[in-house]
C-alpha cells in the first residue's frame, strides 16, 4: 500500500529547522509524498497532549503515514514503532504518544520496531531521531514497503501507555481534568459526551463549576450564542469532549488556571 | 470551474489539530487542491484584522476559493456564505470578514448562503463550522460545484461589512486609524496613497506624528534606508497604505501603542 | 535546469499576509513548484541566525531554489543575487544571509546580480522586495531560466559575509560564542566537533561550564539520557556543533542567559 499522505504532528516548534530538516528528508526518499501539518507547537516533551491532539485530528485525517514526534527520551532505549491502525499507519517513539490515535483509528492490528538500518539514514545522531530515524521510516512507508520490513512483530500489549486523565461523574456531579486549553482559552475536559449524559442535566439548566477559585455559576448548551456575552458555559466541543468556554471571553481566565480538576454540579432549581 | 488553489485565513492558531482537521476535511473531498495558508494567527474574533490581512494579500494569490474563518457568532443565526469576486471564490462567515477581499478582487458579482446539507459534513458540530461547513464547501466548489448549489443566492446588499476605519485629511493635516502592526513594529493606516497625496508634501519633508504622545518628527520618505538609523519615517507600504516605521527599530514602540488614531502634520520650514 | 523545490527562510514571522504574498507569486509563475518552509521565525532583521539555520538545514533539503529573505536594508543599495552552490540555487539579499548555506553546499560555483527588469514583478515597492523581486527570481529559476538571465555575474570574493562567531580552543579549554538558543533550551556554541576534539576529553569526563554565573558542573556526553535528569551535559549535536543542555530541562536558564560566550574547562578528576 502506497500513502499519499504523511501528517506531521512534533514538539520542534517551527523557529528552528528541525521540521524542514525533516521534510527535506520525507522529500528525497518519498518526493510523491504530501505533508499534512497537524501541530509542531505541542509543548516541548508533552506527550500527553501531543497524543491527545493526534487522536482528536487523526479521524479527520485522509488515510496517511501518521508521523509523530515528541520525544524526550531519544537517544535511550526506548523503542521507535510502526504501529497499523484503521487504513493508516503511525510511526514514532514508543512512549505513549501514538497509541490514543491509533485507538481513535479503530485499534492497533500490528506493532513492528524500528529497527531496520536501511530505512534509517546512514548517519545516525544520537539527539535527532525525528530526522535521522523516524522521518525515513515514514518516507519508506508511504513508498509502500511493508512494516513488517521495518522491524520485527511486538506485541501492543507491551507498548507504553500514558495513565488516562481523571474523570468521575455522578447524577448531578462530574469532576475531571482539563485536559487543553485551547488558543480561545476554552477548556477541554477527559470528560465526555458520555460522562455528560452520566452527568444528567439538559439545556438551559444552571450549573456551578469549580476550579481552584470558589464556584462561578454556568449553563449546560450546545454553544457559545446559547449565554450572553461573558458568562460560562458548560458544552460537548468539537472533539466530543466536555468543555467549559465564556461567549466573547476566555474560560481559562475565568476559572483562573489551565491545569487540574474541574468539578461541574447541578443548581437545584428553587 | 475548478480551482487549483484554496488559499486559507483564520485564528486558529497552530498550537490545536483545528487547522489540521479543516486541511484533511479539504484533502478528503478535493485532494488534488493544495492548500496555501495565509495566516491562523489573527487574534482570536478579530474579523477586522482578518478581513484586512486577506484583502492586502489576496491580489498577489493565484484564482482560488479563499476560505476564511474568523467565527465569533459560530452557533448563532449568523449566515455561511460564499461571495464570487474576480476570478475567485469566497467561503466564510457572513460577519465582514470576506468583503474586503471581495472588493479587492474588483466587487461582489454573485454571493449564495451555504444551506445545502449535501456540502457539509454529515454530522455538524454546534462550535467547528470551519471543519464542518465551511472547508466542506470550500472543497466541493474547489471541484467545480456551481456556486448556486450550495444554496439560495442572497442580495450582495444584504452582507455584513464593518464600519470604515477613520481617516480624515486636508493639505499639512491626516488622521487616520492605526490598521495594523506588523512583527516589525511598523504601524500601518488606514490612510491610503490617495490620502497622502491630497495631505501634499514630497520626499524629505519633514512631519511631525502625534499619537498618545507629544509629536515626534518624521521625514516623509520612500523607503527605510532613506532616513538614519532610529528615525521615525512615514511612507506607502507595500500594500499602497501609510505606514510609519523606525529604521532598524519599532514604530510601535517609539508612539507607544498599537491602536488608536495618529495624526500627521506637516512642519512648516523656516 | 528545473527545480521542483523552493525552500523558503525569512523573517517575516506566521501572523501577516506576508509569506503567503509571496508563494501566491512563487503560484503564478511557477505553478509546478513545490514550497518547503525553513522556517518564518528569524529574528527581525537577524541575518546571522538567518544564515545559521539555513546552512544547517540545507544539506537535509532537496536540490532547490533556496529563497531567502531576511533584508532590513531593503530599499538600499545592498544587491540582490542568486547564488550557484553545488546542485541548488540560493536567492536573496547580498547581507550575509546565503553565504553560510553556499558554503554548506560545497561553495559558491557562480553569483549573479538580480537587475532583470522581466524577472520582476511589473510595480516593484521600496520596502517588500521579498514579494516583488526574490520571490519572481525564484520561481523562474525554478522554472528553468537560467541564472545568466537574472543579471551581471558579479565576483563571489565582493559577496558580504558576517565575521565568524568567536571561538578559542586549547587542550581543557574552550571558549564559544552561543550561536542559537533552540525551543528546548539547549545552546548550541560555535565551535564544532573538530573543537571538541581539540579540547579533548572523553565521553563521561566531568567539566565546568561557565556562562555570566560561576561554573555549572557538566559532563561531557553523546545524550540527553546519558545524565540524570536535571543535569548539564555538554555534547555535539545533530547539526555538528557543540552544544549544551539540561535533560529534561533548559540549560539557557541554567546558565543565566541565550546569548555570549561561553567557556567549558576540564576538571581533572583527582
Amino acid at each position: 500500500v502506497r500513502y499519499d499522505w504523511v501528517s506531521f504532528t512534533t514538539d520542534y516548534g517551527t523557529a528552528d529547522g528541525f521540521v524542514a530538516a525533516c521534510k527535506g528528508v520525507l522529500a528525497a526518499i518519498a518526493p510523491a509524498a504530501r505533508v499534512l501539518d497537524v501541530t509542531h507547537e505541542i509543548g516541548p516533551a508533552d506527550i500527553r497532549r501531543g497524543g491527545t491532539v493526534l487522536a482528536q485530528t487523526v479521524g479527520y485525517l485522509p488515510a496517511a503515514v501518521h508521523l509523530a514526534v515528541v520525544d524526550p527520551g531519544v537517544g535511550t532505549a526506548r523503542r521507535g514503532v510502526v504501529l497499523a491502525a484503521g487504513s493508516s499507519l503511525l510511526v514514532g517513539p514508543d512512549n505513549g504518544l501514538l497509541t490514543p490515535a491509533a485507538d481513535a483509528l479503530g485499534g492497533i492490528a500490528a506493532a513492528h520496531e524500528l529497527t531496520e538500518a536501511r530505512y534509517r539514514l546512514p548517519v545516525v545522531s544520537s539527539t535527532f531521531h525525528g530526522r535521522d530515524v523516524f522521518a525515513p521510516a515514514a518516507a519508506h512507508l508511504a513508498n509502500g514497503v511493508p512494516v513488517a520490513a521495518l522491524g520485527p512483530a511486538i506485541d501492543p500489549a507491551t507498548l507504553v501507555r500514558l495513565p488516562r486523565p481523571h474523570t468521575s461523574v455522578r447524577p448531578g456531579e462530574l469532576t475531571s481534568e482539563i485536559l487543553n486549553a485551547d488558543r480561545f482559552g476554552n477548556l477541554q475536559l477527559a470528560a465526555d459526551a458520555d460522562d455528560l449524559r452520566a452527568f444528567g442535566g439538559k439545556p438551559g439548566d444552571r450549573v456551578s463549576v469549580r476550579h481552584r477559585r470558589a464556584g462561578v455559576d454556568a449553563v449546560l448548551v450546545d454553544t457559545f450564542g446559547d449565554v450572553p456575552p461573558g458568562a460560562l458555559l458548560v458544552y460537548v466541543d468539537s472533539a466530543g469532549q466536555v468543555a467549559l468556554a465564556v461567549n466573547g471571553g476566555s474560560a481559562a481566565e475565568a476559572l483562573g488556571g489551565r491545569v487540574g480538576d474541574v468539578t461541574i454540579t447541578q443548581v437545584v432549581q428553587q
